[in-house]
């Protein structure tokens, strides 16, 4: 495994290498980790890196790494950049024969994001995108339970991801986070809706196996002077004509990362919260409503995806680094199959992809057309 | 007191019978309980009354009351029937003198709000409307935390109403809830909107002190064959530029009367639940989360309104009948003031009157007129 | 309905009343309300009642009552001063024929409560305790579940009764609350025990149907200068084998009124608490979390006393005021019976009597022994 | 890193190594993980380990990992057999140089405890003990709370360690966790005493730092046949003359793994529960309840080690792994401290140790005492 930003100051960086390693199957070593080489360097140190894979950028790892012998070269590379680098970093990487795990949003536009299907597709190469949060056993119970129509055809969805952390100006203080995020050119068309609304989205799609068609939305810059949304209110309506809630913000006071989920069908309902994520609340029409709890036999005897991605018996918590852990697992189980020419089974399969990235763009392109648009709805492109 | 309406089968009129006679200081005397005369005198053996006092319909009530001498004669009449009723049976109830306790929404449309309006002021009644949900000790500490600015400029309101009880076509099997609630005739223009939503409207507008001004809606009638909305979402707009999300739903299987509010201002914000009604959560930026529970004294130093609606020592819950029986306290309180020739103290005031009922009607208008429109915003009629 | 007790300042005496009163089947017509007859007729007139029926004691009480004719005269009186005064006023009441509700604990000592089971034998009048706790209809629910074996045979009960309100020496404020019940001659040979530990040895006894056979005791009184316990932790025995834990806390600083209860049987488990007396938390061995929710179908079909029990429908929160309303629903039933000298079912039938009364103090007498003695084990006397 | 123990169908040997691994700073190398040799080989394989430093025993892995030179031979040993084998094992390592990580509880007595107290002191070499629940940065935070006094002198502490798995006879199945675990010869004179118990023990002392003097205990072996305890209650006594529960369960159906505790002082309270570790309960006498979330400004700035002991921020949330890799992140960073000749910093050397380990003994020794005496209270020997 190598990387591709994840820097000094930089968050996400790191949690991908602990979650990468978690399950001792993957070794990390060396990237590109600052568009600063000198930076870069630093942080090869901290990591007690070799020197010698610890690159200025991601141009000359590519070079470098090509020259090491199979089996000794990197087998993926964890792209962790701004958003407006992902696009042409992961193309490089792809066309040369890496896998490619990539932070979400995927590209910066639709245009991008189908390229790199094409490529993908061409290249035969394993992509994954992150989108973490699917990869909760608990959500993977929720989405076995849809599909097998435990709650009957879905009506409504509300899905939800406030947090409060940019209710200030923190992109003034200097906060690295906080500035790039709220830089068009590095962020994207939409701050609050790129960062989180993605994610909203994907949860949704992913739990009921529905595509929204049409969305409504209101994107609100509330901090003075931000030149990106930091709320973002959306109506939605799905494909087989349910409707839907999906509201996202930066500037909720009091919230952390309250990503939560309400699924409403005909026979029954669903409700998970990304905070206490080992619990999943199931309610059939009529009874009294259930607690599902991650790590029981009643779980992982019925979602073998859930039994794959727990790691400790119930009541011992599991959280945020594990949910990362299992989207690695799949992927990189992918990869060795790949490398291994042989099929790797559905199981496996389920992590987010390409094609999920391509999604999380079109939802964000209908996003601001919506939010500029005297229509009440507008219809995702195909 | 009397009643109208709350007949057998009904629920809410045994609820107001119990609530008005909570505190002990109102007698509860007679009433025309039911359209059917039968029904009615029924009603009156059930409840014990002197049956010269149960009238075969509320005209006859008028007369006859008016005809027993002063203290003896009903002082105010409570309106539970259903809301095609309201308006006719309050405006007569106003104009011969009696002081009217109103079920919501207040009317069937806004025209009729408007003369309502008028009627009250012309006739200087007393008009109570029964929007219960703000009579909880909680609700009112929240409203004056707002007013106080403690969380500062209000930016973002989420209010959510779900409940699960019409996600079958219960209206089918004869139940009689059901039945009038989904009868355009009877329940207005919209089910949903009206039977709950109102409640939402009120609740997000009492707390905060601020006005809707526009309204982008989503109206749909999920079960098959029903005339009436069944679930509706919308995105509002208040009058300080705030921006909100207001959902309600008949349809969401498992839920119960889980109306909700998140307010977020520039400083903090506030989490109130109704099923959870004596915790009111406080979240001042950058400090731990606080939990305000009901009947402390740091409650009800802070919130003098709190402290009055309060009847019991924290930890020992109070709940819906109390909150409904504030109103009644603060509305009572005020028709004795008003036979008394005094000034009640703005304590006392604090209860839905009819200008919140025309503000309730004006949101059915706005709701029913975006939910119909292809624009995204639809601006509240002054 | 009359009083004896519950003057100003009192807390519970207002709380009877309101209970009482709920269901409209009760007048309540006047009483004895304080030691001092002045404050009697204070009480008297703030409750707006006849001042002939606002007796300067309950001597005074009894001889004008007895001289009203039947129909008028106080069918039932309820006695809510503090404990010492309990005994010799229902003696008196019941010997001249009156129905008596009375607070918990019954009487100062198990030889008294041995006498007013004679009594209530010997004078055949209906004899209520106002153990509150176990009128919330999740009580009945949870005591029905375990009577029909859904958990099967119980092994372990944890019941607790924290609160933090004498934390400090607030019987030194002159508080009126808290200078009776830390007074030895007014509450008995244990307050936190007293006061609250026989509730919570109650509830454990209702619901399960097991009776407590032996105590090892801790009681401890935290605050200086106080002369009873404040503080109580018991290890129990159960008459089936199983064991438990019982503690109860007046100095648990932070906790308001915290009872709660989990009873672990063979089959599952159930937990309950009363600051959120609207659900029942049901746990089979090797399934989900079942929460049930007060007011559902699936409720009042399985358990007709929690039907019985239910006002609103679920969602719509019950609290304390309706637990209690619930005890005098039953004992009130239960008196209309007797009057019409028929047989009440056994749904009438419960509410916690004078055998109740006396269990609880067998409890306080084994649980003041205990503390004292340096064996382990105390048995309960028969 | 080495370890002893943790082969197949060993459930804490993973749990070790994935948590050890976290911080990319522990390399994994070998051991004797199974008393069968081929099962020990066979997870060497699984770990994908280099077979010359998979063993067929811990004596054969001491000789030839001796042999190997400085820095490339294990720096130290994690011990994770049953308990019978910790003392032999432990001794034998640090005799010879390895530091040790041990799993709880330390010894099968108290007096091979006491010499392991003297063995570490003699050899110099780094102990830690595995009660990874004080590892949580919330326990830290409240542990530092106690200590700056915020709750004033600590009166009461509540414990509880309910599980419910062991509620039928598992071990008869042949399932391993329990097949040990409920043999006196493997797990010591107490089974959920010494599994669990320990646990609750340690907790309380360490967020405290009072010491238990005397327990009140009852043992009960509920499941026929079960040779060792499955379920503990306790009353205890503290050196600051604090009182308390302690219980634990291993037949609790419905619970999991619900370690909690609930600490009283003069001035506030204090509540944390390991199924929900991120969250640390405050109250404040006379103030609302305050929830302090893991991972904030006011936290980490309040609390060195909660901020030390913290990888996410606030709302992606931490758990079991991570508070385990705390407990590894301190003994490793004193491991290094110790092969460098410097000493280790206050914050470092927060992690539990052989002195522990004794406390965690003399606790067993008290409780299986007392289970068995007829008097009240049993003193902890010095």
């Amino acid at each position: 495994m190598g990387m591709v930003g994840g820097g000094p100051g930089a968050f996400i960086g790191e949690v991908h290498r602990k979650a990468a390693r978690m399950d001792g199957q993957v070794e990390f070593v060396g990237g590109a980790f600052d568009i600063n080489p000198r930076k870069s360097k630093q942080m090869g140190k901290e990591l007690n890196l070799n020197p010698k894979r610890v690159y200025k950028d991601y141009k000359e790892m590519i070079v470098k790494e090509l020259q090491l012998p199979d089996g000794e070269r990197m087998d993926f590379v964890t792209v962790c950049t701004p958003n407006n680098w992902h696009f042409s970093i992961a193309k490089d990487l792809l066309d040369v024969g890496f896998h490619v795990m990539c932070e979400k949003p995927m590209t910066l536009t639709t245009k991008e994001a189908r390229e790199l299907v094409k490529i993908v597709k061409k290249t035969r190469r394993v992509f994954g995108l992150m989108h973490n949060y699917t990869g909760y056993p608990m959500v993977k119970l929720a989405r076995d339970m849809v599909n097998n129509g435990e709650i009957g055809k879905v009506r409504k969805i509300v899905v939800q991801y406030p947090q409060g952390w940019l209710a200030t100006a923190l992109e003034k203080t200097g906060q690295q986070q906080a500035s790039w995020r709220t830089d068009p050119k590095q962020s994207g068309a939409s701050g609050c809706g790129g960062d989180i609304g993605t994610h909203a989205e994907n949860l949704a799609e992913y739990i009921t196996g529905l595509k929204m068609t049409h969305l409504c939305a209101e994107l609100t810059a509330f901090v003075k002077g931000r030149k990106l949304d930091d709320d973002a209110n959306c109506l939605v309506k799905y494909n087989n004509g349910a409707r839907g809630v999906l509201h996202a913000s930066q500037v909720s006071v009091g919230e952390e990362n309250n990503l939560a989920i309400w699924v409403y069908g005909e026979k029954g309902g669903l409700e998970w919260h990304q905070e206490h994520p080992n619990y999943l609340s199931v309610k059939p029409i009529g009874q009294p409503t259930q607690v599902w709890k991650r790590g029981n036999d009643y779980v992982t005897s019925y979602s073998q995806a859930a039994g794959r991605a727990t790691r400790l018996p119930s009541g011992h918590p599991e959280a945020f680094f594990e949910a990362m852990a299992n989207i690695y697992l799949n992927f990189t189980d992918t990869v060795k199959a790949r490398m291994m020419r042989v099929k790797p089974d559905s199981l496996v399969l389920d992590f987010p992809d390409v094609h999920d990235g391509l999604r999380g763009m079109l939802f964000l392109e209908t996003l601001v057309t919506s939010a500029k648009s005297k229509q009440k709805w507008t219809k995702f492109k195909k």
